[in-house]
This record gives structure tokens, sequence and C-alpha cells, in this order.
């Protein structure tokens, strides 16, 4: 069967080197063939062992019949929207690693996907080459979604574990994760938690069947944990991550927020470390699952687009039962409501502590000119204006999660 | 599409509740039609709401063609061999959580199903409610896997977990499992390593396409951990679990076994506590994947067979090119020739400590009348007979894992 490729930078090259080296393993164990015919890109690649395949032209991609699956490694929601609705309504599978394009636009290619009884999937959009997106797609025949909640950011994870493991600073770490590669130059999309939010949307979607867009969730990043937080969380039995998460209310509405949170150290996602990603969800009947890898890498993301492919290849004449409807209005809850406790760190100015303790009713610990508290379980709202009220200087506070 | 259960035990009712109390989401969400037909079991079941459904005569199921997919959930290999094997040749799909019967008899059942174009599934037979199987067998599409390791045994790491964190002993710790329901009357099959090790046999044959069994691994259990092989391990960074593990070797050979094992307290491994089991699978492609959650329990072990009931359903025309081949000859390497560290504790008899780091070269702690060490990778076999020309009173030798 024959593929294309549009965009032929890491994901996409490394597509191509695993279709190219593992053509006779994936017969053996799939029993489909897969042969590359065309690989668009505006760039050059003379001296690549692709080059006969090149080509600057889409159209050579989308008028070639014998092309049934196309894979997007382009980035972006343009040109890759057109590109991808183009091949879908042609009748040609489409397999994607983009997640800003599956977070941004998926219900309308998943409606002409439908439309034209292909398939549109993308397992590498979220945790690369974990298996995330399928499992819990399956998880959905016959167990109910409650709750989605992961580290799905693989820089963030990186420089938060470097300030708790190596007390470095933010700064600091985050020029490590640049010099490491693991980091942009402009780091923004991953520090400020916009990266984690799109792979949130596209997991909530799918978990709760309503396309839901990364413009209407709460999101805050990393870049103003200090390493004083990283501490005092410490020694509370906390470390600090960035969590993207999901949960479905007894109202029928979601909450959805990312955010710098506290994670108990017996929990397993305090366990994930370095770049490692991990996503747990939570279901009525299977209870906590948690699936946990490598969130990014050429190969690793490549193998799940691959795996993608050979199931488009393996299930050609019939289109897969899978994706979300239109979105819901109203359907995401003011982030404010949501229950939750706060890591409050403030000043000890006179009385704080028991002006902290009169109002939270809780532990208050004093140390270095500072106390530090965590608070019962309420509406945020409520939290944050009980605090407003206590007029404590409050240095920082930060979500509390129960996983 | 009708269906009908073999053995109506804990994970049977579940089966029978799940379809029924989910058939409307299950439309919803992967566009099939479930409903339960017959249900065989020799006990009475008068009260059950399933009560119309119950027969104790196999022949109602065999003979009823309107019956395409049956789930076998009676355990043990007599008479589950029969009954599946005579389903699967009068072409009727076969769903399956009974690992003893996967793990012995697989080859032969999955080759009936493929003589008969229909499909043999058994998601649940290894980590209940955790997706494995399923990833496993993706992520050999565009991926070699190297090696699995896992803990999956929810009674024995339920055991070891009240040892390390609440210093209970083996035989309290046991005593509590089996008040919890955690662990049989009689927890032998748990304990001493023989359900991780079915568990371990079936992912070593999907993983290497040939079928492993059982009578072939080394598998050692829990009972002889004492509380100070636990502290002493924690005293140098590792926590101890029963490890099942394979890997595949240059020579082409496999090491596979079932044993306690030190895990470094730094590796994701060590953040499994309770009941809970974890799949780690290494990957060339993926690098390190888990799989995590509940290994066990009613509605989880339920929600995975009824994951592949659905997806029989899905593909009732089509098989799904699913499984393993015929067992081959050595393909097992003698586990003595496995590369491994070594925990130590001696008796602190005079010049022990000099004799241990004179023949391992390796930092030697003494404490409590005891040396305790960790030695360097070499094969077992020579570490072992190292160790007995050292004539150390040895009190226990537990391999050391790099997970």
């Amino acid at each position: 069967m024959y593929v294309a490729i549009i965009g032929f930078g890491v994901v996409g090259s490394g597509v191509g080197e695993v279709i190219k080296k593992n053509a006779g393993s994936i017969k053996e164990n799939s029993n489909v063939d897969l042969e590359l015919k065309h690989i668009l890109d505006i760039r050059d690649f003379q001296d690549s062992e692709f080059a006969n395949l090149m080509t600057k032209n889409f159209d050579d991609i989308l008028n070639d019949d014998e092309v049934k699956i196309v894979v997007e490694t382009m980035g972006g929601v343009n040109p890759a929207f057109d590109f991808v609705s183009k091949c879908l309504a042609k009748g040609k599978h489409v397999v994607t690693s983009n997640k800003e394009l599956v977070a941004k636009r998926g219900y309308e290619l998943l409606s002409i996907a439908r439309e034209h009884n292909v398939n549109f999937l993308f397992e590498a959009s979220v945790g690369g080459g974990i298996p995330i997106i399928r499992p819990i797609s399956r998880c959905l025949a016959g167990n109910r979604i409650s709750e989605i909640a992961g580290i799905l950011n693989g820089t963030t994870n990186f420089i938060l574990n470097k300030m708790i493991v190596d007390k470095m600073d933010f700064a600091d770490a985050l020029k490590l994760a640049q010099e490491k590669g693991y980091a942009e130059k402009d780091p923004t999309a991953d520090i400020e938690g916009h990266d984690a939010c799109r792979k949130i949307c596209i997991l909530a979607s799918l978990a709760f069947g309503s396309h839901v867009y990364p413009d209407g969730v709460y999101t805050e990043g990393i870049s103003k944990i200090t390493l004083d937080d990283v501490e005092c969380a410490s020694e509370l039995g906390y470390v600090i991550k960035l969590i993207a998460r999901t949960k479905m209310l007894d109202n029928g509405k979601i909450n959805i927020m990312v955010s710098p949170a506290l994670v108990s150290k017996s929990s397993i996602l305090a366990g994930v470390n370095g770049v490692f990603n991990a996503c747990l969800v939570r279901g009525d009947a299977t209870g906590d699952i948690l699936m946990y890898g490598k969130g990014a890498g050429k190969l690793a993301t490549a193998s799940a687009v691959v795996g993608d492919v050979i199931d488009c290849a393996s299930n050609c004449e019939k289109r897969k039962f899978f994706g979300w409807g239109d979105e819901k209005k109203d359907f995401i809850e003011d982030y404010l409501k949501a229950e939750t406790s706060l890591f409050i760190r403030a000043k000890a100015t006179e009385g704080a502590a028991e002006k902290a303790k009169a109002a939270f009713g809780c532990d208050v610990k004093e140390k270095n000119g500072e106390i530090v508290f965590i608070t019962d379980v309420k509406p945020e709202s409520e939290l944050r204006k009980k605090l407003e009220e206590t007029k404590l200087e409050t240095l920082s506070s930060i979500r509390v999660t129960d996983y």
C-alpha cells in the first residue's frame, strides 16, 4: 500500500526511516505491505536516501489515486488543515502527529473523514510513542472515564525535575533544557503550558465526546515556580509537576485546566522524572490506569505514527468508529468553581500564622521568615476569597492534586 | 450480536453486569449491539438477574449459530480448553481472561482460530483492566521489543509493600492479604511466582513470536524474603519487588525468569505500590513504556474482557492479525547465563568483609553482625561460583535489576 508524507522534519523523516527499515517486520507482524511514494516538503533534500520521492507540489500526492494513506508531520494549523482536509475528502486515510491541528480543528477533520468513510488517526499527537489515545478510546468500551490527569510536556517536567533533584533554579534549568535540545529557542509554548493544553484538549474531547477547544481552557505555566516552592513542597511530602487535567462533573460539565500542582510523593505521578510523560486515566470499572514513557523523540513519535498507518492499512476498506462530536455550549465549568486544596507560602509578618490558622483551620509551618500551609479541599473561588481577606503577603499559591 | 459466557464466577458475572449496564454506551462509543444469550455454569444461580440465561449444557452454546462471540471465564485448563477449542472450530470468536489456558495452550488455540478465521483474544489475562496485550501488540508495529519487565502479581506486591512500608513480616503480611481477600486460602500460585510466570510467558510469546511455556521458566517466589532483606535493600536505595521479566539476546535466545529483585527507588517500577501491577516494555524506537493500574478486580477485569468482545463484534467478518507461532527449540537461555548483579547478605564472620571485597571488588558494608554488598554485573553462574568459593555464610542473595 502506498503512503505519502507531508512535512519531512524530525518526525516525518523518522516515519520514512521506520517504514523503510521495518517494512519486513511490519509485513510479518501485521500482514500489510507499506511503501513510500511521495514526500512533500518545501525544503531540498538532495542528499537524502528519499531524494527521488521528494516533491514540492501537493497535487502530486492529492491526485495520485494509488496513495491511500497520507502522513501529515509538518506541524501548525496552516497549511496543514488545508492539506489534510483535501486528502480526507479525496478518500485518503490521514495520520498525523500534529497536536495543534487536532486540538484546534479536530472535529472538522473527523467529520470530513466520517463523511468520506476514511480514518483520521493521531496517536502520536499526545505522548509521542506512548500508547495513550488508543488505550483511552479502548477504555471507553465498557468503562466510564471520569478523570484524566497527565504530565504531558517533557520539557517542563525536565526543568521541574532539575529544580527538585539538583536544586537548580528555573532560569538555569531552562537553559540546560535548551542546551540539551529539549526546549526550543522560544520556549513559550512549553513553559507557559500551551503544548500541554492542546494535549489535554484532545484527551478531553476523546473521553467526553465533544470537541474541547484550547481557547476556553485555563492555562498556567511553570515560569513563576521558585526553588523555595519546590523545597517547601518537598518538606510537606510533595513534588511540583505541570499537570494537565480534566474531570467530568455531576452537573454534566467538565473541569479542565493546565497548571503547576503539588503531587504527593507516594503517587505514581511523582515518579515520572526527566523528559518522561505520563497519563493517568480514572475509570469507573478500571480504577486508575497510567501510561508512561518518553513523550517525544524522533523514532518514538515516528513509531506511533507508523502504528496508525498500519491500522489504516489493515482496515483500509472500513472506517474505525473513532472520534468525537461538535463543541457543546457551556461545557467547560468556570475553573474557580473546581474543588481543590491550595499550598500557600506567605511572608511571616506579625500575626500571619495566627491569621492563616484562624481562616483556614489547618497546620501552619513557620520557617525562614515565611509561613507555609495546605488548605482543605474547597471550591477554589472560596479559598481565593478567604486568602484575600486574610491580607497575607502571599508569595505563592499552588493547587494540590489528589492523584 | 449475541454473546455467551462460560463460567459465571467473579469475572464472568462482572462481564454480564458490564454488558447489561453499558449496552447503551457501548452502542454509542463503538457502534456495536451486544446481547447476552446463554451463560454456562454447573452451579445454580436462581436468584441472579440472569437466571433465565443459565444453562448447564455446553451444547446450548456450541450449537446456537446466533452466538457469534463466546466469553470463557471459568479458569483452569480443563475443561476450558475443550470448550474454547470447540467454539473456535465452530467459527465463534472467543475472548478469555484465563491466563493459565493461554500460557499453557495458547498456540494451539491461536492456530485453531486462524484456521477458522475467527479471533481468540485475551487482554484480561495479563494485568486485569490495564491495557497491556494490545499496546504490546501495537508496539510491535514499527518497533522492536527487546525486553519486558513487570510487576504482574498484585498479591505479592501487596505483601512486599507491607513489609517495606509497615515493616510487617512476611507471615503477617500474607495473613493480612488473605483477610483482605487479595490472597487465596492456598496462596502458593501467587507467592511462589506461578501466576506471574504464566503472565510473562504470554507477554514473551507475543513479543518474540514463539510460544514460551511456563515449564521452562525459572520461577522463584517471595516466601524467603525477610524484613532484614527489605531493610538492607532500602538503605542501599532499593525496594524489593517480584519481577517477571524477559529479554531478547543477541544469540537469538531469550532470558525469561520470575524472581524477587532489587529495583532502584528512582525507577518508576519502585512507585508501584499495594495491589497495583505494572508492565515495562523496552523498545528500540519507543524506549521504555510502562502501563500501570489495578491488575485484578471484578469490574476492571470484566471491562477488559468486554473491550475484546467489542473488538470481535466490530471486526466480526475479519480476523485480526494477532498471535504467535509454535514453540522454538532451545529458545530459552539457561538462566544462570543471564547477566545480573547480586545483592548479598552474609554473616560477618572473621575476615568475611575482606574476603567479599577481594572476590567481588565492591563496597562491603558491615552492620549488626552482617555484611551486605552488591556485585558488579556478570553472568549469574560466575557470581554464584565466586560466592561459593568465598565460603561466606550467605543469608540471602537477590538479583538486582537495572530498570
